[in-house]
């Protein structure tokens, strides 16, 4: 099992979150090769910012685990998560951090390391996909 | 009605939590003198670390109102907001976050200005009795 599989995986939330009229991101959360969280972005449906596609799997796995701490576990998200997105991660202490398509105006990494200190970050995993879904749906939104 | 008054009614929802052996942080959101959203700390009854008294209070808000922004709502938390809260406060539009205590290792204001570029700052409203219940319960905590 790679990051080019899960991230896959994270894709296919992101197309789900497209074909409901939300911004396209998708996550999962795997321990183990074994996926034991997901989501993707729901903040027009539910009327709240904080369902980001990360903060829904992040619930998730911690719900599945019965262990609000996700030491071990690896998140994969199809864009570089938010300030947010990545204080959650911080609090969950997570493994490692691993996203596609990097976000200059939004994504947390401008703001300094505010991950974990015992998270790993990759970064750039199916980016172009990643990417694409996000510039899919604002072109469309313009139109 | 004043910043006292409201922060009386975030320090009511900490007092919750403390009796139900959560971090005692409560929040509410005002809008207009009015609550329209209130929390308190629930990471452990909720297994989840994003179970922070704010987000609970947002996300009460934005249902609250049908609006997952909040424009013109100020909200009231017992303790300086983490990186996670204060990205959910600059998603949210917040006209105002008002905090009891400082916290200087684990909230936000050390990475930078993390909220909204229209959200109002203030900090210090009844620090005393805010910070004595966190010192109430890590005290209780060692024992």
């Amino acid at each position: 099992m790679t990051d080019d599989y899960f991230m896959g995986r994270a894709l296919q939330e992101a197309r789900a979150a497209l074909a409901a009229g939300e911004i396209p991101i998708g996550a999962v959360v795997v321990l183990d090769d074994r996926i034991v969280g997901r989501g993707h972005n729901q903040t027009e449906r539910l009327r709240d910012v904080t369902a980001h596609a990360e903060m829904l799997a992040l619930t998730a796995a911690a719900n599945h685990l019965g262990n609000k701490y996700l030491t071990g576990c690896t998140l994969y998200v199809t864009v570089e998560p938010c300030v947010m997105c990545a204080g959650a991660s911080a609090w969950a202490q997570l493994g490692a951090v691993v996203y596609g398509a990097e976000e200059l105006k939004t994504g947390f990494r401008r703001f300094g390391d505010l991950l974990h200190p015992r998270t790993a970050l990759r970064g750039g995993v199916r980016a172009a996909e990643c990417a694409a879904l996000m510039q899919s749906f604002f072109r469309a939104k313009r139109r």
